[in-house]
């Protein structure tokens, strides 16, 4: 368990407590892990966390009591209490619920399944509801922007090293191996994700998992990584070029940069997601590659490493809320063209009071 | 993107559709992404699988077009075709369905989620199923089971070293990072899971985070880890009793190796899960331990780290199919019992035509 901070839990579950009022219903099943670790400090495997009016119910099973009852015990009095499963998670959720609050729940319908909400609607009057909890966790509080300055303090150390670290004639595994070993070093528990090394032709494909191939002189190579530090995500890209740069592949690496400088400048309070998509998009279609730029242009951090707000084209029926200080997103154009090569450069932003902060810092070539 | 094994690949999708065609369904939609790695080979983390009596269809964003078009490319003719997403997933899906199967569509219940469910009910009409990829994976084939050879083999060589790495005077999250250290270096692409290191008292904790607590002489000292090789999860568990062992803990030890010893005799064809359990747990009730062994025996092994079948008491609702030959289960019981310590023992077993293969090879005390 993390040590948590008990006024943030405090003020995160009043304002999710708003919520569940408004919504009409005599309580909120939380199923959805970091949301749960987002609103008690518990990040177990398992657990269930039952929010109503008044009071706050983390179930969690055997395996987690003893851990569970001290980490709520360092809380402020009576604001999350623990409940041990009995025989299942879903039996002590209705049991809980009809017990205590009431039988019409509200449920996260973005992380609750069909077969568990099929069960649990045989006793329970269940209303779907969205974006709860990650409303309140878009808006990062100043315990969690401390951890995000640090972590993205370390992770730009190690990005600075990426230029020696992406040598010629090691495999791209071997890179990344170096990557997670560095991060693993730097102070992270874990990669956010699985490291991505994409070299020469393979750097064409946006997501594209490390080969045996061997890095060449004149290859192109996507880096992208991130560790995770103190429970939070952090993400950052840089594209190297073994050897000089010239031609095509120095047009695309200046237009990507073009287009990642555009999106960051775009970045402030009131700009909708779209809107900084739509600046790198600009430039890069300006210079005939909006094709080449298939994906969008960021996603929010966190607890998860995507997590609200997206940061693409607008989409009907996808939420594209205004951004607010303490939102902390990627900005991460690319442009990919079959043949040549690909480029993606990435960085996290926090949205502040009058614009951004570049937590990230490594310069864009490498 | 790992390579696939086109016969393997042929034979677990007609598999899966004669499910479908039992089903009465026109169409599955597969979402759970482990079962489109195990159906295709695809390992993205985004994507859909549309599987129909005749046919399979991939449905892949612009980030993995290219290399799933390649992997595709590599399977039998026409057993799988790609389909770009369009404006969305869910879009996609309907449309895809709508073109080439029809209107009634079974969905995975376990895991596609509420509002999603919502989503695609407004132009599918959808028929949950349960189990019909996971009863299917649950039955390693001769690849398959040649991989957990070799991945076991792997960590096996790693844990007899447990007695070295958890050093006296090392904190647990120190020991942590020499155990996934060696991981990588033994060739596992991550780790399985978050590697616990609970020492003195926290190895009374089932499933504690590793903590900066030193561990000291005296220390009994739980160290369960995995890792991923080639795909597939492995898992093990050793208790260290740092200096000697006597009085109270070392009637744990005894007791806990009997219940693991005990269960393992119990694997073979046709028995249930459940009397796996029963073995184990009825070993620690007789030694007065019943209480203090909170959690099942064991869970199934393949993509993911905890699949079918759940090896644990018998629960109503929940499945208990015998074992046949091809499952691979972990068998670990423990027993925490507080102001003492804890002992839990985990190896990885292989149901065999006649009986077991423990696939892991370890000395039960370091």
């Amino acid at each position: 368990m993390n040590s948590v901070d008990g006024s943030a839990i405090t003020r995160r579950l009043a304002r999710v407590r708003q919520f569940v009022a408004d919504a009409a219903v005599d309580g909120l099943i939380v199923t959805h892990l970091p949301n749960i670790q987002y609103l008690t400090g518990f990040a177990g495997t398992a657990g269930a966390l039952l929010v109503s009016p008044s009071k706050s119910r983390l179930i969690v099973d055997s395996r987690y009591v003893t851990a569970a009852r001290a980490l709520v015990s360092a809380l402020p009095e009576g604001l999350v209490s623990i409940e041990p499963v009995v025989r299942s998670y879903d039996e002590t959720i209705v049991e809980t619920a009809l017990r205590e609050d009431g039988e019409r729940i509200g449920i996260e319908a973005a992380h609750l399944t069909v077969a568990r909400f099929n069960a649990l609607s045989a006793r329970l009057q269940l209303v779907p509801t969205e974006r709860i909890v990650e409303r309140v966790r878009m808006v990062k509080d100043a315990s969690e922007v401390a951890i995000f300055r640090e972590a993205a303090r370390r992770l730009s150390a190690i990005a600075r090293r990426l230029g020696e670290m992406a040598a010629a004639g090691l495999t791209e595994k071997e890179v990344a191996g170096r990557i997670e070993d560095a991060m693993r070093q730097g102070g992270f528990s874990r990669p956010a994700f699985d490291t991505i090394v994409a070299s020469g032709p393979n750097s064409a494909l946006p997501h594209a998992s490390p080969t045996d191939r061997a890095l060449q002189a004149g290859d192109p190579t996507v880096l992208d990584f991130g560790g995770v530090y103190s429970g939070y995500c952090v993400d950052l890209t840089r594209t190297v070029q073994l050897g000089g740069i010239s031609g095509d592949m120095a047009r695309l690496f200046a237009a990507v940069a073009e287009a990642q400088k555009a999106a960051i400048a775009a970045v402030r309070p009131g700009v909708r997601p779209s809107e900084v998509d739509g600046a790198a998009r600009g430039v890069l279609e300006r210079h005939g590659l909006g094709e080449a730029f298939g994906h969008g242009t960021g996603h929010g951090l966190g607890l998860e490493i995507h997590e609200e707000p997206r940061v693409g084209r607008p989409l009907a029926g996808l939420p594209d809320d205004p951004l607010v200080s303490g939102v902390v997103i990627t900005v991460e154009p690319g442009a990919y063209v079959p043949g040549l090569g690909g480029v993606r450069i990435e960085d996290d932003v926090l949205v502040t009071s009058d614009g951004c902060e570049v937590l990230t810092d490594v310069p864009t070539f490498l």
